[in-house]
């Protein structure tokens, strides 16, 4: 995930495990303080295990980051803290990856935020998601438009989000909305499938959301879905919004959620544009491993083995010779014997087991063997570690 | 530090943010709860956040991985928390690495964790740093043998630790200690120098660290100093303790601390002889800050800007694929002009700027500007990832 932001363009930054319990309760409601690791410092201050990683992101910009040049493209990662009873892929302690684009606003700035979303998912090798892309823009406008009071807004679109249709209707209704009002609101969240969609949709953010389909088109980001029925639970996304999902997850399938939105003037700052998302590892993993995924263990290049007291200092100085060369290798510290040493380097899943014997150091050699074919072969010590590096993944 | 850690053939693992206060009170005593931020959750349980990494690994080894292979090579890296009112280089949340090789115990065992100590120092750039080795067993012994009583050994090694001389010795009187055994005790710590003040000195340990000595100098680890002074603050040191400081930072030049130990017992696990260290963050990069380090920004290969709005789609195109082949690319949000873009470019330390322009585009090119030195050359398309990768540093 890092590595992907970065390739993107984007900056890691970095905040505090805590934080003033008030930073959340502006931006989430008071709430969250029931599910939050909330508690009293010994100097009297609220303060709580963060929850999530927007809200202290935004409180950094405020402070610190309003006069970077624009777009401030930027991630963090970082363990998050909900006080809830433990379930699958739901954990106390969770991690959390997110990327904020500041500063920007438009079709590409939106898409490339879901382009870096798309290009984390497959490098993490996830094959079976789909990208739901919305616009939050349209309902709240038809809302606006009806002249819903912008104290139920929030109320109705949590019903439309979990398409509670009898529930919404009677307080759009009660909102004194018409039943053809009504009935349209209710068509858009159902507006759902291929980017083709768009094609009979008649609104003011068509062509927005078809330009951002286009440009991940043209950026090979596939699995791509239109679906104005995505609305996002929180209150401050103004426009595009977009979800990625793996249905074999079953209720548990969403895996990153994010959007367009203003949110930095709750903190006071200046009203800027910002398009983010973030995704939870805990669910991303169940999602590799329902697909069969294995974190790999790594292991070592080498691992070197000393065949007698007499190899020991030679050992000593090739493994530190070798790892002067940035070679991830590894030395016997037990003083053991060859068979045993060998099963050692097997179980830590050293790919080559080098053997410093008193016969092959007279030629200046060692033996290499390979611990996956049990092939070996002598290789002079000054040529190891090329040796090693041409032969090996070196991989970690 | 990772990487580091990585290349000794070590493995990273993970521990919770918070645990049970009482794990840190069975290691370090209840003061330690005065500089914790422990607190109460909601379902009454005692919880802190972690004062340091070593307690949590060992808690976490017995529970798990009792059975894996020996030696055990772990790492570690993570916010720790303190109350206490910050200084310079003590921050409230500061940044612990650390690591423990756990199951050997013999020179060629602890030489290791020096050297990965050593190596770390020197990968991050520090210059000016002295590693001090001692072996916390000889007073110990010096101590049992003349019939010290256990309780009394922590206040007096305290003292001694401070080179509190005065105080110590009333102590060690009042323990019973004749005053040739008090002067051999004081003598012993100030035994200091290089690895060659071994050779004057008689104790069993001499041998022991001479091999350590040995060992290091063959893997050419340098800057390494005999005292014997070395004591450490922790009970549950036993063996060889060793210190990195970095003289120029004066009463905090502290940088690094570790040695052998036998801790899990503690914690209901079986004895296991270990060898482990802690580096604090703030201190080594308050010593490089000193050394006039500066952290690079690392910057992008190649920004991309489409000189008109005809341009943008192919910019979009090319941007997706040189990220495809991991290369750090950007591009154009802003719908900017080319000089206010090559402003940005310049901003976020793009080595390179990829213009696209119409001409150049019909002839399948693009003008390729070398941010630094100003120089244009029109490059194919096609061969424009494998001229970055070339020409470029490729540095994310």
């Amino acid at each position: 995930m890092r590595l992907q932001g970065g390739t993107f363009g984007f900056r890691e930054i970095s905040t505090p495990i805590f934080e003033h319990a008030e930073l959340f309760t502006v931006k989430s409601g008071q709430s969250i303080l029931e599910e939050m690791y909330a508690f009293r410092d010994k100097g009297g201050r609220d303060i709580t295990l963060r929850p999530e990683l927007t809200a202290p992101f935004i409180r950094f910009f405020v402070n610190e980051l309003t006069d970077a040049p624009r777009p401030l493209k930027v991630f963090y990662v970082g363990p998050c803290f909900r006080y809830e009873r433990p379930q699958s892929g739901r954990f106390r302690e969770f991690y959390q990856f997110g990327a904020e684009l500041i500063g920007a606003q438009n079709p590409e700035s939106d898409a490339e935020v879901i382009a870096l979303a798309a290009s984390i998912m497959e490098k993490a090798g996830l094959k079976d998601y789909r990208i739901r892309v919305g616009h939050i823009g349209i309902l709240r406008k038809k809302l606006k438009d009806a002249e819903v009071s912008p104290e139920m807004v929030p109320s109705i679109l949590q019903k439309l989000d979990k398409k509670l249709y009898d529930e919404a209707r009677p307080m759009m209704e009660r909102s004194g909305m018409s039943d053809a009002s009504i009935d349209e609101v209710v068509e858009i969240t159902k507006v759902a499938g291929s980017v083709s969609v768009l094609e009979d949709f008649e609104g003011e953010s068509k062509d927005y959301l078809q330009d951002v389909a286009k440009i991940l088109d043209v950026g090979n980001v596939r699995k791509l879905q239109i679906d104005l029925g995505v609305i996002r639970g929180l209150d401050y996304y103004t426009g595009m919004v977009f979800e990625i999902d793996v249905p074999k997850l079953g209720a548990e399938k969403q895996v990153c959620g994010g959007g367009s939105y203003s949110l930095s003037e709750l903190f006071g700052g200046e009203k800027v544009f910002s398009t983010g998302f973030a995704i939870g590892f805990d669910r991303t993993l169940m999602a590799l491993e329902k697909d069969g995924f294995k974190a790999p263990r790594k292991g070592i290049e080498a691992y070197v083995i000393p065949v007698s007291e007499r190899m020991r200092e030679k050992a000593f100085e090739i493994v530190s010779a070798l790892r002067a060369k940035g070679i991830a290798a590894d030395v016997d510290l037990m003083r053991r014997n060859l068979a045993k040493n060998l099963k050692y380097a097997n179980s830590i899943k050293a790919r080559k087991a080098v053997i410093i014997g008193e016969i092959e150091l007279e030629a200046q050699s060692a033996i290499v063997r390979d611990m996956e074919t049990g092939y070996q072969e002598a290789v002079r010590i000054d040529d190891l570690a090329e040796f090693l590096l041409k032969n090996g993944r070196n991989g970690v």
